[in-house]
């Protein structure tokens, strides 16, 4: 198995390179180059692309069944400030939500599999996707066919998380992460100089309005169930004494049942309208399609718990769901599968500029991969 | 007195070359090319500069006093859209406030008072000033001296006034104009991704909380007195998916008595503060010193419409003071004065990229400044 050495230096070679979206080529040879030394050395073991900017490592035991284990390859458009020796090369952008870790522990388990393939419980396809922040690379692996032809029944992946204690694993039966709508509401009114602000209709004002109704209308739903609608960015108007034509309310939209996604997305244009209606103004909202909740199978997450539990590994229970998103959902539309976080214990969150960790804990995540990969079902 | 081809002249050429603020090269040169022959032919008329960008013509007629006239002469940072033949050369420029025609029919006082010196009552200083838009070139005119040192004791002016009928001239004794303070109010809170949006201190919501607060409160002054307060630009946050540590609400406040204005500026800042606190974020609201009123004095404003109605001028009256500022409210700081309205009857906004008017009504300001500078006290 890789020791820990092996592990930090795939991490911090990876860590480096960061690349966004689909436009991965460095990472993309990288992750290639560690894998076809362990397929020269693994009759069983096959290298290929299923998808765009996508490597697969499948290691063919027989029969119809296999695993799938998952990593993201890409990093986000964030200006490093870790000041670390092995801090990205690439200006403006940062593997500031750990993918470089997932991929490092995704070349662990590739290389603990390849000199040990007689130890598999049944074939493993091990994916390595793109655009995980962005427009769900995840979809597109399993739009490609690969988990059908492979007879793939089930999936496994990790996130690392700040929150917990160092190397702790974590997970919760059902909802563990949101499903995630971009939300955008436009409100259109009439400019006029603000002496005349009554031939106006002020655009500002109503999304000034819009923002505390539509928190009040989400603060009563998640009395129901957890959900959440958050507005980070606002824009209105051009310059201070002319009344706003236009205003801008951009955010995101966070809910874990289909039902509450669609009761969200069917009120909030509707109160949109009321309270741009109100001052004269038309309001428009748009969601983006965004990624379903990240629900973990109650079948094989009881599975994989007792398995873990077996080797010695306490899988802590995450109490309630995470309001953040996962394209790691797309997988569980298609397969069964469950979505581990493991702790980097240092509370620096993800996507901050400063974002680093221990590769020490990478080791952990190994080893959860390897009990999964050689417990018989 | 020039005719109706020469004050079109003056303006059309003038139009094509606006300038802004005090950087006002062209514009001075060609004001002072049109003086100086009148100048020549005139022994009493002198031209000078008693202040940056700043061109006077004084006709001499002996004894201690003497009557102002005055014009603006910078243009706005507009992108002109008249699409007319004289629009503006200089891109992203355009005297889209009607100084222009300001300047014609100053041009047109000296003119005509350059070959009638003997039929004026008393001496007359005519003021071409910058920066009226910007940072209020009066002030400076005011602080030069020149009032005294010339014993002027009596100002005049005039604005282009959209909403009047074609050459209607209008007034009001007292506040005709507004009191302005360019308003900022600053929310500081603290990031956080929405997912955690607890341990942010959410500014775009303290910022959306404040505006309908502040403008209630302005609601119910505004049932004592008229003033207004207008936010017409506003910015919050960076992106949609983290929660804005910062927002900044632009606008400008609009009073009419040296008391409303002191209430404002005590009362619209404790509100700011008061709204941020409840959601943990802090609030810095900061005024700009702003223009005073213009307030007409009421001695000459009555003395100037009986003139002018012995003359057959009609002088309405503006029912209420109409909440635009201008910096000719700063020469009312030193002498009394009245400022008169002017119609282009085309409704065409003030500041609009559109504005023109028809160059007729040039003639009647000419013949109003005729009727004050020859009329007895």
């Amino acid at each position: 198995m890789a020791g820990i050495e092996t592990l930090r230096k795939w991490r911090r070679d990876l860590h480096e390179v960061p690349e966004c979206d689909f436009d991965l080529p460095q990472t993309l040879a990288y992750v290639k180059e560690q894998l076809e030394p362990m397929a020269a050395r693994c009759d069983c073991m096959s290298v290929f692309s299923p998808a765009r900017s996508t490597v697969c490592a499948f290691f063919d035991r027989g029969g119809s069944a296999a695993t799938a284990l998952r990593t993201d390859m890409d990093a986000l458009p964030v200006r490093e400030e870790t000041g670390a020796p092995y801090s990205s090369r690439h200006d403006g952008r940062m593997h500031a939500c750990g993918h470089d870790g997932h991929m490092a522990m995704a070349l662990g388990a590739c290389d603990w599999m390849a000199s040990n393939p007689d130890r598999l419980a049944r074939s493993v396809l091990v994916v390595f996707q793109p655009a995980e922040e962005t427009t769900g690379g995840a979809r597109q692996v399993c739009q490609s066919g690969v988990f059908e032809r492979l007879g793939v029944d089930r999936i496994f992946g990790f996130h690392l998380w700040p929150d917990l204690p160092s190397a702790c694993v974590a997970t919760r039966s059902g909802a563990l992460l949101a499903a995630s709508n971009e939300t955008t509401v436009e409100f259109r009114g009439r400019a006029s100089h603000i002496a005349k602000s009554r031939q106006g209709r002020d655009a500002l004002l109503a999304a000034c309005m819009f923002v505390p109704e539509a928190y009040r209308f989400m603060d009563e739903r998640s009395q129901e169930e957890p959900c959440l609608l958050k507005f980070g960015h606002m824009e209105a108007g051009e310059v201070r004494n002319q009344i706003a034509a236009s205003a801008r309310v951009e955010g995101s939209l966070r809910t874990f049942s289909a039902e509450m996604g669609r009761r969200c997305r069917d009120e909030l244009p509707r109160i949109a309208k009321e309270v741009a209606t109100e001052v004269g103004c038309t309001a428009e909202t748009t969601f983006s399609e965004g990624y379903p909740p990240v629900v973990n199978d109650e079948n094989v997450t009881s599975w994989a718990r007792e398995v873990l539990s077996k080797a010695g590994i306490d899988v802590h229970d995450v109490p309630e769901p995470l309001l953040i998103a996962e394209d790691f959902s797309w997988y569980q539309q298609w397969l069964p599968g469950t979505f581990f976080l493991l702790g980097t214990g240092t509370g620096t969150p993800l996507h901050a500029s400063t974002f680093d960790f221990d590769e020490s804990i990478l080791m952990r995540g190994v080893e959860v991969y390897r009990r999964l990969v050689t417990a018989p079902l």
